[in-house]
């Protein structure tokens, strides 16, 4: 357990991916009590330094021992290092908030959206999962809307930015911009098709019958954060020209009718959801408006027409900040809340 | 009546568009028997030349008169010149295929794909409308869905290209691609939000409940072409950073069930479309490689995970041929085996 006085002793796993960073951001962004930091990365980063909150940090290279003294490790580094160091960290009495799938579907393991169900983190091992990027934006305008009406059935369309597939591809998004601007034909070596000038609906891992990972992780994640393991959801998946920011365009279907009115007032008065939605005056949330906002943003809400108990929705949500490092931070701060940490 | 010896008297209305410069490119590429070319379009093009077939026109501005001895008009000068001129052309004697939304949906106007409902070319005043551009690729696919196994319920998210809007939004997109990449701030003219590197869920004109004028028209368009009035169909319609092809997330309800296999042998076969689903192999359709194709193509063909008899597809079509252009065309070419033309 940690000197409160003096804040916490934090690692961050993964520290120089863009979502490390932005958890070096969040940290000292929301004043989380942070005593003492721990870069830790790799061997392929060793010897890189990172900033933090102004300060200068030398990344160490993680193995077992790396997790001595510490009281918080915040994984980013992807689901084979959580898989390998994880166990480590909470041997060592680490609490572990774990960005990667590793630990998302283990029957013992809360996967929290703190809006949605922070009281799932009262029982746990030690290792608490972060969802998805797509899957916590959903979740948390879905929760409300179950709450009030139930669900039913929920399909998703999403339109994901590059940032979702880490550095490497926003870099090539911006060398494709470069070269497309210049008359050149643009490289591709990172994603599976061009992205610049394009959609992508894949590049993603195939699992089962035509599924890739990331349709599926939306699937079983959204049921296990709304506590609904039967519910009826489907998800095709895209990639989109964009840095930062992923859209979804969702048709839900609620067991008990709601007007688009009525959607629209819950949602205005939920926990970490902004109603931007005027379509007449041009007002909808886009991308590059909510990059660096920490809400989830809907618009476009309207009863389906296909159905006499169904909404459309478009939600966008920065996936690097709500998607990632600003959720796992928020887990942490009910973790103290609750006293767990 | 045509002289076909020497073939017909075609006049393009909007013939400086870039939907009316792709038909000129069309009727070549397809040998259409084209005796003589007119070029028409409003008093801000006069003086003007467009090329077609290796020839120059000088660009006549419409009026009444223009279409003395035109057998064919094909009108793309959006949807109040079709109101204004049509008739006239329809007067003088010739056929009038209108790209436009002014005529669709009027009751004695057919609204034809020619691989879906041809023979409602039979029964015409002389306007026969062109749907829209993206209505006609998703058309092309529940066809064969529609004849095998029933629809129930379509919903469609789209993923629509700057040429959909025209020739200025290409350019706005040009340009604000050029000044991300040369780090400037993308200024924003012609649409209602930066396209570069964002993705914008409207710019259409606000019509009923929620909806925009293109969704709207996607679910009237569709019923009316498919010969079901009470089809239960949604859309959500978003533009994306993307010059040419607009791309579809469509799931839909069969009234019995099909499995994902036999869609894929079933679309396979069907007039009009190509087939692209290995997505394991890194195969399925994307705007890029499917600008400037004649088919619609899909891919991501599965089976809903959300219900028993749904299908989850990916459509990609090239909006300024498929979308507009080559359907005009292909529906004069219907027009002539007919005997009509």
């Amino acid at each position: 357990m940690s000197n409160s006085n003096q804040g916490l002793s934090v690692a961050i796993v993964g520290a120089t991916g863009m979502v490390g960073q932005e958890m070096c951001r969040v940290l000292g962004q929301r004043k989380f009590p942070v005593g003492k930091l721990k870069a830790l990365a790799s061997e392929r980063s060793a010897g890189m330094t990172v900033q933090c909150n102004g300060n200068t940090f030398e990344v160490e290279t993680i193995d077992e021992n790396s997790f001595d003294g510490v009281d918080l490790a915040l994984f980013s580094a992807g689901a084979d290092v959580s898989l390998m160091y994880a166990p480590a960290a909470v041997e060592s009495g680490a609490m572990v908030i774990d960005n990667s799938s590793a630990w998302r579907m283990k029957e013992n393991v809360p996967l929290v959206v703190p809006e949605v169900n922070p009281d799932d983190l009262r029982e746990n091992e030690g290792i608490i999962a972060n969802p998805n990027c797509c899957t916590i934006p959903l979740t948390v305008v879905l929760e409300p809307l179950r709450r009030e009406a139930g669900l039913d059935r929920v399909l998703v369309s999403t339109y994901q930015s590059a940032s979702g597939a880490g550095k490497k591809l926003v870099d090539e998004l911006d060398e494709q911009t470069k070269a497309i601007a210049a008359g050149r034909v643009p490289e591709v070596t990172v994603y599976t098709h061009q992205l610049a000038h394009n959609v992508v609906p894949g590049g993603w891992k195939s699992v089962q019958e035509g599924y890739n990972e990331e349709e599926i992780k939306l699937v079983q994640e959204t049921r296990k954060i709304l506590h609904e393991p039967g519910l009826r959801i489907a998800a095709t998946c895209v990639r989109v020209p964009v840095p930062v920011s992923h859209g979804e365009s969702v048709f839900v279907d609620t067991e008990r009718m709601i007007s688009a009115d009525d959607a629209r007032t819950l949602l205005g008065n939920s926990p970490g959801v902004i109603v931007e939605d005027d379509p007449a005056a041009k007002i909808y949330p886009t991308p590059a408006s909510v990059a660096g906002k920490d809400e989830v943003y809907v618009g476009r809400i309207r009863n389906d027409l296909s159905s006499s108990r169904g909404l459309a929705l478009w939600i966008v949500s920065d996936n690097v900040r709500k998607g990632a490092a600003l959720n796992a931070v928020q887990i942490a701060e009910r973790v103290i809340e609750m006293g767990g940490l």
